[in-house]
C-alpha cells in the first residue's frame, strides 16, 4: 500500500473509500474521500484493501480555496472543531529555493501535516488567509472575526485558529472586542517549523483543539508553557505577549497566572483561575467593526516630535510613554493640540509589566490635563487594537473613554501581578 | 546639642569643628565643616562639645550650583567616591502645592537625606542636571559623561549617578558607550519617594556606593533585587530593562543573570559572573560624541508608512519589530529606499527576549537584501544610543555596520539566556 492508492478501510462497523494520504503515520492511516473530506482512522484492528494503485496525486496542497468550508467525516460521538487558517509557520513549508518559511498550507493540509488530531473531533476546514502574521491588517482581523462568527453559529463546538506567532498576541485581541461567544475561539502557532525535528506545531495543535473542546469560552492562545513537550499553556488573548523571538515558550500572559494549561500526554484541560466565562455562558454575537486610522508611538529619549504630527487628524493614537506613563515635557503640548484636535490619546508603558499611573509625577498630570486616557495595565498591543474597537462601537467621546476605562475582554485587571 | 548648633567633636586623634547637621542618626553624628564640606563621624566614643547655638541655617538646600564640585571632610582611609546627581525620586521631594513628586535635590542633599552614607567613603558631591527621567536627551547624556570622566581623572575610586528610572537604561548604556572606566560607574534610582515608608531610596544609595567601591570596572545599575530590603541586583548598563511600572525590583537583566549583587547588611558585593572588566585593567578614555539624528520606531499591525517617512534623511533609524525582527512586506521597499538615501536602518525585536534572525522568513531575508543591519539580541532602547554613538565615531558605513554587529559594552551577547 503506497501513498496515493484507492484504498477501502473497515474498522469496527465503519468503512472509508479514499485515497491513502502520505500524512499517515504508524497509528494512524489518513485517507482522503470523496469530497476532499480527509478521516484519520487508528491502524490497531483496521482492515485495509487497496482497490487501485497510484490513482491520485497526493503531494499537491488545496492552497487557492480560501474562505470555501469543509469538513472531515461526521463522528456523532465527538465535538466538531471548526479549524481556520490564517497562515504563519505552523501551516508553512521550507521554501528550498531560498532556504526560507513561506506560509503555503491550507487548514487540510495542516491536518494531513498532523495526523494526531485525528480521532479527536470532527473537523471544518477553513482558510481566511495565507500569510506571515507580521502582515495582518485589521481588515484580515475583521474577516476572520467574521468567519470565526459563521463558524459558530453553523454548529462549531470549538474553533482552532492557526496563526503565525508574530502578531498573535493582536488578532486574538482583536477577537476578542470583537466576538462574545458561548465556546472556546483556540489561537495556536509554531515556533519552529515542521521540518525541525524541535518543531512544535504537533503539540500546540493538539493541546489547542483540546482546549476548543473545553469549557473555557474564551479568545484564548495556546502555545508551549515550557521548553518540555509536556504542556501548554492557555493565555487569555488580551493580556499575551510574545516574550521571546525564538524560544517554543515565548508567549506569556502579564500580569497575571496563565489562564489554564492542557497536559499533552493525558489531553486533560486545566483552568487555573476561576474568573473566566464557561461555554454557552454568553450569547453569540459580533461587532467586528474597527476603526484603522489608530497609531502607536513609542516614546524614547531623543524623539522627533514629528511623529506626533503623524496622528495629527487621526482618529487615535496609542503612547507608549515610559515608567509609569511619561513623554518628554515638551512633547506635552503637541499632545495636547491633538486631543484638541479630535484624536483620542491613550498611554500605555513600555515596562510590560505593572500599570500606568499619571497622578504621581508633574509630567504625568500634564498629560491628564491635556487629556490623555490611562490605559491602567492594558498592554501596548492590546491597547492599540482596543482603542480601534472603541472607535468603532462606542457612541461618543465620553464612552470611548469609559470603555478604555473598563475591562470589555479581561484586557484591563483590576490588579496586576507579575508571574515568573 | 540642637541641629545649627556649632560644635567640635573629637574621636580618637581625630577633631572637627563646624555645624550640627539634622541628618544626624542615632549612630552618626553629620557636621557641616567650614568650607561646606559634610563629615560623618560614629557617635561611639565621640566626644562633642557645643561651641556656640544656632548660627547657621541648615534647612536650605544648594540646589543653584550646578556644576560646583563638592568634597567630604578626607579620610585617607576611605576610598572616595563622586556622586553626581540628575535628578529623578532618589533626588526628589513631594511638592505639596500638587502632590506631584518633583526633582529638586542635588548631591548633598541626597547625603543629608542618606545619612547611612556616611563613614563609607569620602564624597565629591556635583550637580549635572535636575530633571525627571522623561526628559533626558543625547546632550545631558554628553554633559554627564564629561562629568564622570572628569571626576575620574579628579582621582575617584568610583562614581555614583543619581538618576530617574524611566531612561536610566538609555543614559546607562550612553555612558558605556561613551567611556572607557578603570573605576565602577553605577547608576542608582528610586521606584518610590523618600516620603513614602517603603521607600528604596537608602537602600539602593547605599548598595551603588558599596559597589562603587568594589572591583567591577563597568558601567552598572544597582536596584532592589527583589521586593525585600536585602539585595541589590548589579546590571550590566547596556543588558538592563525597566520591566515593572512600579515595583521596586523593576530592573532586569535580558538575556543573562545579573552581573553580581550587593547584600545590603553585610556590604557584601558579590560578582557571580567572571567576564566583567576589573578596576584599573582599562585606561580611562572618552567618546563623548552622538549622532543625535537617530530615531527609534515600533512596527505594530496597520502602522502608517508615514512614520519611515519621518526618518527621511536622517542618519539612523532603530526598527523594533515582531518576532525574529520583522515588519510588513509592504514597508520593506520603503525602509530600502532610506538606506539607499543614507539612512544606517538597524532591526530590534519587540519580544524582549530573545535574539533577531532575518535569515528565517522571507520578510526577514528581504529586508537584508535591502541592507538593514541586524543587531542581535542588542534591547531596542540600547541599540538606538549604540547607533547614535556609532555614526558619530566610526569612519564610515562599513566601520558602522561592524561596531553595530560587535558587542563595545557587554551590549551584544554571543548567546541569550533568559533568566527568571
Amino acid at each position: 500500500m503506497n501513498p496515493g492508492d484507492r484504498v477501502r478501510v473497515e474498522r469496527g462497523d465503519r468503512t472509508f473509500e479514499g485515497v491513502f494520504l502520505p500524512s499517515s503515520t504508524d497509528d494512524h492511516l489518513v485517507v482522503k474521500l470523496a469530497g476532499g473530506y480527509n478521516v484519520g482512522v487508528d491502524r490497531e484492528d483496521a482492515a485495509v484493501e487497496v482497490l487501485e494503485a497510484d490513482v491520485h496525486d497526493v503531494g499537491e496542497g488545496d492552497g487557492d480555496d480560501e474562505g470555501v468550508a469543509s469538513e472531515i467525516a461526521f463522528d456523532e460521538d465527538l465535538p466538531t472543531i471548526s479549524l481556520l487558517s490564517t497562515g504563519g509557520t505552523i501551516a508553512s513549508t521550507v521554501d528550498y529555493r531560498t532556504g526560507a518559511v513561506t506560509a503555503q498550507f491550507d487548514a487540510e493540509d495542516v491536518l494531513r501535516a498532523v495526523p494526531d488530531l485525528a480521532g479527536r473531533a470532527n473537523y471544518r476546514g477553513r482558510v481566511v488567509s495565507n500569510i506571515l502574521s507580521e502582515n495582518m491588517t485589521p481588515a484580515v482581523w475583521r474577516d476572520l472575526a467574521t468567519a470565526v462568527y459563521e463558524e459558530i453559529e453553523a454548529g462549531a463546538d470549538g474553533v482552532v485558529v492557526m496563526h503565525g506567532t508574530d502578531t498573535m498576541q493582536f488578532t486574538a485581541s482583536a477577537l476578542a472586542f470583537a466576538l462574545e461567544t458561548p465556546v472556546p475561539i483556540v489561537f495556536t502557532g509554531s515556533q519552529r517549523s515542521a521540518d525541525r525535528p524541535s518543531s512544535d506545531n504537533v503539540m500546540n495543535a493538539v493541546c489547542a483543539v483540546e482546549a476548543a473542546k473545553a469549557d473555557c469560552a474564551e479568545v484564548l492562545v495556546c502555545m508551549h508553557a515550557s521548553e518540555s513537550d509536556d504542556v501548554c499553556a492557555l493565555h487569555r488573548g488580551t493580556r499575551v505577549r510574545k516574550n521571546h523571538t525564538s524560544r517554543r515558550d515565548a508567549f506569556e500572559t502579564v500580569g497575571a497566572e496563565p489562564l489554564g494549561e492542557v497536559d499533552y500526554e493525558t489531553e486533560e484541560v486545566r483552568v487555573r483561575r476561576d474568573d473566566y466565562r464557561e461555554r454557552d455562558e454568553t450569547e453569540l454575537a459580533i461587532d467586528p467593526d474597527l476603526e484603522t486610522d489608530v497609531e502607536l508611538v513609542k516614546f524614547t529619549p531623543g524623539m522627533d516630535p514629528a511623529f506626533l504630527d503623524v496622528a495629527d487628524g487621526k482618529a487615535g493614537l496609542v503612547l507608549e510613554g515610559t515608567g509609569l506613563g511619561h513623554v518628554h515635557t515638551d512633547l506635552v503640548p503637541r499632545i495636547a493640540e491633538l486631543i484638541d484636535g479630535g484624536t483620542t490619546v491613550v498611554m500605555t508603558s513600555q515596562c510590560v509589566e505593572g500599570r500606568v499611573c499619571d497622578r504621581v509625577y508633574d509630567t504625568g498630570r500634564d498629560l491628564l490635563d491635556a487629556g490623555v486616557i490611562e490605559a491602567g495595565d492594558i498592554l501596548p498591543g492590546t491597547a492599540k487594537v482596543k482603542l480601534m474597537w472603541t472607535l468603532a462601537n462606542a457612541s461618543d467621546d465620553e464612552a470611548v473613554r469609559e470603555l478604555m476605562e473598563t475591562s470589555i475582554a479581561g484586557d484591563l485587571q483590576r490588579r496586576s501581578v507579575p508571574w515568573t
